[in-house]
């Protein structure tokens, strides 16, 4: 069983900005689908995380490194893996590609907090969980 | 006293799209901008109408007529009317104009509802404020 | 044959406000995703009249109708048909549904511009593509 | 004279999500107007720089640090200092602030590209610019 999530994207006109290419505020959009379908792939929605656990994951950082530009009409491939699990923190990894060529490397880092805001260490049911997706072959998908 | 709020909005690279003006949908962000200073202006924050009247105004219907495209870098001038009150809904009419030539207009219908999601009547204090507002010259900035 | 496309969208986190419903602006962008969905299904892309045309089809008047809120992690059924064809314009009209339920419409009047910029007839050949689109039953789609 | 270009900006319903707070990625829009501001605060638009000097400065990588969330209605300072100048390379750094507590930092770097996308140097009267502009009290601005 893979641990890492696909899941397709098409550019729309909504994501692009006059200089002709996805405007680079909306690859962290593109991080957000691919996050969420990683959950969902292997049985837990974020929906679910925040109702049952009483739980949000705010991202405390996130990086993102350009190298081809996205453009209007493109399919985008969406891969993400869970890179690193704390018990306070989690990290995702992610990879877009055009027609198997890498455009673009990110990541984004999470912490449990409590819906009064007060960051929490992750409830031992769902850790397990996560932990159960770590990547292995670190090397090719934790970027920088 | 002018019942019409004027406020400026510089256009970037991330209101655009890939046809070199600014996306469509975005013109219902700066009628937000607009209509939140309008209720500024007047001495009324909609963050306040919120929380002290446990009241949101969701939108119900919204149009938008598109006569010159919006550019990067414009100067945008957000005109904007309260058009009508009733006691259970209220209209705002927009007009964007760069360098004294209008773009675009429209309008959008919102309601009252409160925190359960139920439709209600504007609060007396409430509705008093926001009659002062309605515009007189309708002939001008109702549009369509 | 259906002359209505359909296709589904999942409501992410950047689509959603903090009323904790979806945007209104970014009804606009689930209406791009259908037109531009109707055209594919039909085997034509928008890409492709841009290019082989030589034309753009800028909005010239939106509309949306929102009958009941989208929320976060909706996957939205969105219907889309062309209702109005003429030399210089072209309408669609758009239905938004989850699980069965209409949640909003709308339509938007779209308009033939060559690169330069000014109006054009359509082309002979894409009238015709269109005029196939036309759909019959406008009792039901063609909104307001 | 300072180097470092300060901008507010009023946060609106679309720049937050339904965790009530302004969405992820929308820092990256609060970056853009930062850099723009300081280039436009020394004398220089990044439409002349685009125009003049036929050049675009492509985003190649992104980082945000979250510490504290934008909320609604918040009207935030953005900081701006330029960082880094390289013949092919310039890095801006960034702090986001809401009565005067930080709640964000962040930076991008982005490279000179011709239109034809071809990676080039600076043009001398340019790089002249960029460089008066760089920030001496590194220790404060610079970002991780």
């Amino acid at each position: 069983m893979s641990a890492v999530a696909r899941v397709k994207y098409r550019v729309i006109y909504g994501d692009t900005d006059c200089g002709g290419v996805v405007y680079y505020a909306n690859y962290l959009r593109l991080f957000e689908i691919g996050r969420t379908e990683l959950l969902r792939a292997k049985g837990l929605t974020y929906r679910e995380i925040e109702e049952k656990e009483n739980l949000i994951l705010p991202v405390v950082e996130a990086h993102v490194r350009y190298r081809k530009p996205l453009r209007y009409d493109d399919l985008v491939l969406i891969e993400t893996a869970l890179t690193e699990l704390k018990p306070h923190k989690v990290r995702f990894d992610y990879r877009l590609l055009v027609e198997d060529v890498l455009h673009a490397t990110g990541y984004t880092v999470h912490v449990p907090v409590n819906k009064e805001g007060r960051l929490q260490k992750f409830p031992e049911p769902l850790y397990h969980f996560l932990e159960k997706l770590i990547l292995s072959e670190k090397s090719v998908y934790k970027n920088e």
